[in-house]
């Protein structure tokens, strides 16, 4: 068998769906986000898809704390977190996650996508006898982590409670539950009714695993999401998180009880057997929390612009994703179109907004994610607005009606 | 069912076996490694079981790369590689990879432990009728992966080029096989005949994949680990590493064709549904790989301290594995001894060396796992032979014959 044979040929039929990939090669100014350089295309060009929401990747408190750290205790951890990879920092850090979400524990790891799939493959495999009801919109991190556990898996209806119901009813009421989902969904921006889903947990007795990766930092009156939006991380069993989005840094984590976290502490593979964090990252991520616990400003004004963005396509009759989040799905449905739009807006508008195509979302809803964030002015609203209002006139794309 | 409930008397029955782990809290003294402070120990404490195997975290140009990456492009990179986090940066480690392993391309993942999952689950299971031969002793993360993949497993006895070649034999001349190793066995410290088993893959029409996470940096004249020291990285379909233990930092990587790192790229979850690494981390990896490529002096500082704690060792009859490599196993045999010497060596000497026990490795050869540095001095290596020297004369513990 020629295996680069068999690559090529599968690459070649991505490439003929649309759907193969290119990343755009950028360099973020820092102290001047949302600018960027793009070295493989126009040069300066200003990000408008970034999962720095709130652009605290230039804040001033985490820069210095990751200098510090750097300077105080190196580069790497040097270990995991058993031989010699903890650090005062990973414990500082916990420390400020379980203060963050009013819980116990925290447990960090690499990244989002290995606290869900660690975190989710552990307590459903070990767990015996586990069910996981899993969103049916939920993360690819959090399907391979149920997958990976083996355990029996029910797929609900995305976000419908009379579904959920429905399939928790249907179980023996002995059997250990686990209902799987997220608060704000990040390709669609629509946010989970968690008040009633803890409500039917605690009927069925289920344990609630809560992804808010998109919402720590923006929500609530501290930032902890939309479950201390809405008054009920108590009533959650497990809050995941990351610190690589509106914290501005990397990595993941869980909160939950002590008992919890040092269960999936002491069995979870995926944070057992790995390297941690380097001390640099943890003391920034403490420093971006810390700032957003205690500042609105960066909220109250990355709303504003959201706000704003939403009047301006609406008054264009742009068609975008109506939802109550931060993200601005502008709907193509169709790949190539998707990916010409976006190559457009890069090359004549300095405008990188990247196109996201299957398997990020289904093929058929093709679209270009926008997530406008305090670090963006009035006047790149404006050039925003200006080029996407151009482009749809020269390529007669579809439009929604306007109201008068 | 109380969900807590379960996880405390799992957790009780871990800590009945001796197997309940205790992170010690350290910050390593950046500048004068291998020092530390053990915040929930006895203070000032010298590491002798950290992965930075040379120190590397502590060098002046990772840590000048990573300050100015900090200050150019700020903390973390913003989205994942396809959605506006792929920066300069990467694409420049990327290509550093590359060249270390001479091989046409690279591809980075946020750790080791990922990089392996994601790859081998991506190969084996999208490879059609794939089959992975696996050494009976590889990490975790290989084992999780192939397992992940579903792909059908066949695993032959450690090391050992006759039961590989009678498990290639029996299988279908045109079935795609995929052979997955490791160089350096972290735990025993024993190396694999790379060489014989690039010899039986071309025999029989397999790939190999190889994990080199604990040679990476250490071995070969440009430091890319055993394959270059052997001469046939040329002929390694797949070869694994990681950014945090010899080269300091953190993150994990693959290189190999073109196509094959695209395929792994367009297709791999585990790489595209996840935050890149921060461009400080990116830059800092660089550097190091950069400055070791270059220099043999950390490399032969390293195995001289090696050598010499061996033969100190060795003088005092204590039981230790000898292996090809820079890993010291001092074998005990017993959690709660291995971890009671532990105990006692951080309390009374300020000896960190954190006792390894279930599941890291088997039960019975619990083991205190020593990896000498450049960094560690002739005072250090004493200080470290007077305290196992009084301890094992203290709890009267087993010695070997000591030659005459």
């Amino acid at each position: 068998m020629s295996y680069d044979g068999f690559f090529r040929s599968e690459l070649e039929a991505l490439r003929q769906e649309g759907n193969y990939r290119t990343f755009a090669e950028l360099e973020r100014h820092c102290g001047d986000f949302p600018n960027a350089t793009c070295h493989n295309g126009p040069g300066d060009v200003i990000i408008w898809c970034s999962n720095d929401y709130l652009g605290m990747g230039q804040n001033a408190k985490v820069l210095t704390a990751m200098h510090e750290a750097l300077d105080r205790s190196g580069a790497g951890a040097g270990g995991t977190r058993n031989i010699s990879g903890n650090t005062h920092d990973h414990a500082m850090l916990e420390a400020e996650l379980a203060d963050l979400h009013d819980k116990d524990a925290a447990l960090l790891f690499t990244s989002g996508y290995v606290a869900n799939w660690a975190a989710l493959g552990t307590l459903a495999s070990r767990i015996p006898d586990c069910v996981v009801l899993s969103d049916a919109l939920n993360h690819a991190s959090m399907i391979e982590g149920i997958r990976h556990s083996r355990a029996q898996k029910i797929i609900w209806k995305h976000n419908d409670l009379n579904d959920l119901e429905a399939r928790l009813a249907e179980l023996p009421t002995g059997q250990p539950k686990l209902i799987a989902f997220e608060s704000v969904y990040s390709m669609d921006g629509d946010i989970a009714p968690i008040t009633e889903i803890c409500e039917l947990a605690d009927r069925y007795g289920a344990m609630t695993y809560l992804d808010e990766v998109h919402a720590v930092g923006l929500y609530g009156p501290r930032g902890a999401g939309i479950a201390e939006r809405d008054g009920v991380m108590d009533r959650v069993t497990v809050i995941e998180g990351t610190l690589g989005k509106a914290f501005g840094v990397v990595g993941g984590y869980i909160t939950g009880s002590r008992e919890m976290c040092d269960f999936v502490r002491s069995f979870a593979s995926g944070f057992i057997f790995t390297t941690a964090l380097p001390p640099s990252v943890a003391a920034g991520a403490a420093a971006s929390i810390r700032h957003l616990k205690a500042s609105n400003a960066e909220r109250r004004r990355q709303q504003a612009n959201v706000a704003e963005v939403r009047r301006r396509l609406d008054a264009m009759g742009l068609p975008h994703l109506d939802n109550p989040s931060h993200i601005i799905p502008v709907m193509v449905g169709d790949p190539l179109k998707c990916k010409y739009i976006s190559d457009v807006l890069l090359k004549d508008f300095g405008i990188y907004i990247q196109p996201i195509n299957y398997p990020t979302v289904a093929k058929g809803t093709e679209r270009l994610r926008i997530t406008p964030s305090p670090v963006h002015s009035t006047a790149d609203i404006n050039h925003l607005v200006h080029a996407l209002e151009t482009l749809w006139t020269r390529c007669e794309l579809a439009r929604r009606p306007v109201a008068a």
